[in-house]
């Protein structure tokens, strides 16, 4: 088995078939991370373009900087009225959880594919009707580390049995909140957030390791714990357990008041592998492989996984083969969520 | 914070009151770590010296490498009738846990302090007995971790709040134990080992995770998983959930059947520290620390972390100080490893 044929064309879309497309794609909501990294991304990808902004707020539309070109900007209001239709083809959705329904309900009665951002919404009742109503649609869960190029890897040779059969997953995601969106931040406030960490940054290990692994948790167990205002509504710290069919584990934490960083670590039976910050936005492509008694390092090139995100969205849109991250894929981690944070007020596991 | 002053003196024993001291060891059970470790650790050591052998096996005897050196060796009649009392001051059990409690409590009955191989007991009624037993001999549970200079150097650091506050510690044990054992080892004995992967290393993460805090915990959870022979009696792997009063987690695993290897990460509110290999029996003394940007690595000497071990052992035995890791400590291990085997089979999280 040669690892070096896993890593040798790292940044390889497998999963492009057109060599041209051209999505107009409307952004609905203009955050943090719209404006900073979706905006620039959507500019860099080949596939796809931003023609239309929808923001309530003019000043962050004039602040969005001169790189960034956008033929028309429109309210919430006017979008749901239909305006500047004929400009886009497809919506990314990046406004706060509990709003994602509304704009997506728009979104599919005109037709347009939905890229939503994670996690898919701040209830399951909620998911669930995205995912109904968007059945003749293309609906895109949007976690990025699908289409990153490290993480694609990794499920790869993982799937090959490089480490032999995965045996034990740690993963964990933890940032300092309040540093990059203060106390009044929408993410402590779990009706809009539909929860804490768990639901805004463990969603990235647990999404993972259901994609490295291929396949899904039958099982949860979880514990929650909260230091007190502004974390009182909400999981300041979480840790869970997921179970899957074959007794594998994987132990996942977050944390919204913690050193930041990620991590992620597989253990198999005949080897493992660790990648270094896997889910802050920009993977560090360090993969540590192992297996018997080789140790290989293999560091992929840069690359803007936001972009590829998109391209993959458009691709998706363009093509109309099966997105691998579609709703059901968002879906899924809302039932293992809502699943923990009962495991953890009840201290049992739940089954899934 | 100066994080080069906990590193400076890496190998500096902050226990040691005594210059001199010659403490005679009956080593009890010639198994592989006997023979291979801890004979050679105790030639090796400052304070003690391996005077007597208790064994079944001639075999075994003869087979030990020229360099260690015994006056008597003596079986286990003997051994309970009390031969050879007047050689030895001390004795160091090596034998499979279920036997443990006989050795100690004629140790106990001869007035010999007691070092006794972790865990403790094959149960926790026997770990009970034998902190009663020995309540007027020193009794030290064999963890050797406890004196090993990077896990006592990074204790010095958390708990002088270099990280921060403690949030989530991920920490996992793996071995290929019929690699090492065979089908046939006791280890795969429930009722010699008093279960499987947990007891014999996860033990390690668990009793570090301790140690590291300060604190034990008030709850646990488990998963313990086993794919048929000759792994049906016991657990084959375990990943386990601390929970600690300030709710800090510990998510810490083990396998007696995945690629050999330790971890260990504590992650903090300020910071986070990485071990590598810590618990094989030779750590790499490779630390990781980071607060806030800082970002250092520290590497210790080689140290004997087995010869340290017997060394405090002795030294607890000559100066009757409190010793740090005593019968109790591996009684509360004991309890918490109950604990979670309960958890796994209820699949309900246990207060302690």
């Amino acid at each position: 088995m040669d690892l070096d044929s896993y890593f040798e064309d790292f940044t390889r879309r497998d999963w492009q078939m057109l060599d041209e497309a051209s999505v107009r794609i409307a952004v609905i909501g203009l955050g943090r991370f719209a404006r900073e990294r979706a905006l620039p991304a959507i500019r860099d990808a080949q596939f796809c373009e931003a023609t239309v902004l929808v923001s309530g707020s003019p000043q962050k539309v004039a602040d969005l900087p001169g790189t960034v070109a956008i033929d028309r900007v429109i309210d919430y209001e006017a979008y749901h009225a239909g305006e500047a239709v004929e400009a886009y083809d497809a919506v990314y959705i990046a406004t706060p959880p509990a709003f994602h329904l509304e704009y997506a309900e728009t979104a599919a009665d005109l037709g347009k594919d939905i890229l939503c951002e994670k996690p898919l919404a701040a209830t399951l009742e909620d998911a669930e009707r995205m995912v109904d109503v968007a059945a003749e649609v293309v609906l895109m869960t949007a976690y990025r580390l699908r289409t990153e190029p490290a993480i694609r890897r990794l499920r790869e040779a993982i799937r090959d049995g490089v480490i032999g059969t995965p045996i034990q997953i740690h993963s964990g995601f933890s940032t300092q909140v309040l540093d990059y969106a203060g106390p009044d931040s929408w993410r402590l406030d779990p009706d809009i957030a539909g929860g804490g960490a768990l639901i805004d940054l463990g969603v990235y290990p647990l999404n993972t390791s259901r994609f490295l692994l291929g396949v899904d948790p039958v099982a949860v167990s979880a514990e929650t714990t909260s230091s007190g205002p502004p974390f009182d509504r909400i999981d300041e710290h979480v840790a869970v357990q997921l179970i899957f069919p074959d007794g594998a584990t994987a132990s996942c934490t977050a944390s919204f008041n913690a050193h930041p960083d990620s991590r992620l670590h597989v253990l198999g039976t005949d080897g493992q592998l660790w990648l270094r910050f896997p889910f802050g936005g920009h993977v560090s492509q360090e993969i540590v492989i192992e297996r018997g008694e080789t140790h290989a390092r293999y560091t992929g090139p840069p690359v803007d996984e936001v972009s590829e995100e998109f391209d993959y969205f458009a691709h998706c849109s363009r093509t109309e083969t099966k997105c691998e991250c579609d709703g059901e894929e968002g879906l899924t981690d809302l039932r293992i969520i809502e699943a923990a944070y009962t495991a953890a007020e009840t201290g049992t596991r739940v089954d899934l």
